[in-house]
């Protein structure tokens, strides 16, 4: 419900993307990589989740800290794809060498994009996760599972994409958005679905180019806050009965 | 995404419900009872979807079997409350004698509505599941976790809300909703989220006297069918590049 919108992705390239860097176009590489977070990120989620806040205008709504996002995220009942589930998005001008294989269930992906300059990334000490080979991290994407009744199957819902800000535009956002897509593939799963603003004409159309399809005629509803507090057995002394019927 | 439309709730009336019938106003009272399904269940789960299909115009997008429901609501990763879980409503004419707590987690819920006149349902050997106490299927709620990263907090997400056509109008929708929104405060969640069509008046009217928001500038954006299934790995040569960056 608090998905920022990723730009349009960049018309794709000719070249080969997987190669070293050596055998690459000229320019900088950058090489990116997703994989499952663990409860050792929550730090640098929380800080995108403020951001995303900050992006969105909604900071007065954002409650999060990190050790209520550390246990409702990382609890004995979170299996990854099962639960509650995020991909983080890693990048270094270096190729990865450490292992971050943290569940048999996901292979991490990786991915090279290369820049005409290097990324001036103002917050790069803050979101660094491996000082050693300067890798930072870029994004994340958090879904779970959610199911259709029409198709009696599960699929993923997306809560939140986020891209920082000096990566954006580069077709992370598409990267992280294809990785869920494919998990979902993988799984047999039959939809992913999430949510975007109806005035965000530019992730609207990200969206479409990505095969979403946008859904006009539905509206969500919430019950949140006081509201949903008010069905607190504890304190309901509420009957149910049925009017004269005829 | 298939709620069908509860009618808006009756007005409540002041008279006790819980009372047996004998302390309660004249007519004919009804036991009402939500429970957690079990797969002996799904048969009658698998003709409501059919039927709420039919209410929505959508039997071509309908594929459920009961084989495919089976085997996606009820695998082992499937714990009520922490995924896909239903809560089914069974009505009779007489108080029910038959233990149905299937989960510690879950005590069911009973209630008495009093009709002036008991209610004619043609499909009754159809949705019968305690013949000797004349108990049958009415409807069922289906809703599983959902996330909030704002609140740190899950919540959770109801897929289906339906009643059987001549059970509408008595309450039973409300009665179905609150008890899932019941089951989120007493855990301690923070929202409860559905969707509803935007033409459908009377389904919004309930709703918001329930004290749901209706969150209108939100479109849900569903990737599924043969664009999920571009997404196949298997299948897949897409390489990620970015665009010359400046």
């Amino acid at each position: 419900m608090a998905a920022a919108a990723p730009p349009p992705p960049p018309t794709p390239a000719p070249e080969p993307a997987m190669g070293p860097p050596e055998d690459s176009p000229v320019g900088h590489p950058m090489f990116a990589r997703i994989r499952l977070a663990t409860p050792s990120d929550v730090p640098h989620i929380h800080k995108m989740i403020h951001q995303m806040a900050v992006f969105e205008r909604l900071t007065h709504l954002c409650s999060a800290t990190e050790n209520s996002l550390s246990s409702t995220l990382f609890s004995p009942t979170t299996k990854p794809f099962h639960s509650f589930t995020i991909f983080l998005l890693e990048v270094s001008p270096n190729p990865f060498t450490d292992s971050v294989i943290t569940d048999p269930s996901f292979t991490p992906v990786v991915k090279v994009v290369h820049l005409d300059l290097p990324i001036d990334d103002p917050e790069k000490e803050t979101f660094t996760t491996n000082a050693v080979n300067d890798v930072s991290v870029a994004g994340f994407v958090l879904f779970f599972p959610n199911y259709s009744t029409f198709l009696a199957k599960p699929g993923f819902y997306i809560e939140d994409l986020f891209v920082r800000d000096c990566f954006r535009r580069k077709g992370f956002g598409k990267m992280l958005l294809s990785t869920v897509a494919k998990q979902a593939v993988k799984m047999g799963y039959g939809r992913v679905e999430w949510v975007v603003l109806d005035w965000n004409v530019n992730a609207i159309k990200f969206y479409e180019e990505m095969g979403a399809k946008i859904l006009h005629e539905w509206r969500v509803c919430r019950l949140t806050g006081d509201a949903l507090e008010a069905y607190d057995s504890s304190n309901s002394s509420e009957t149910y009965h049925c009017a004269r019927s005829s």
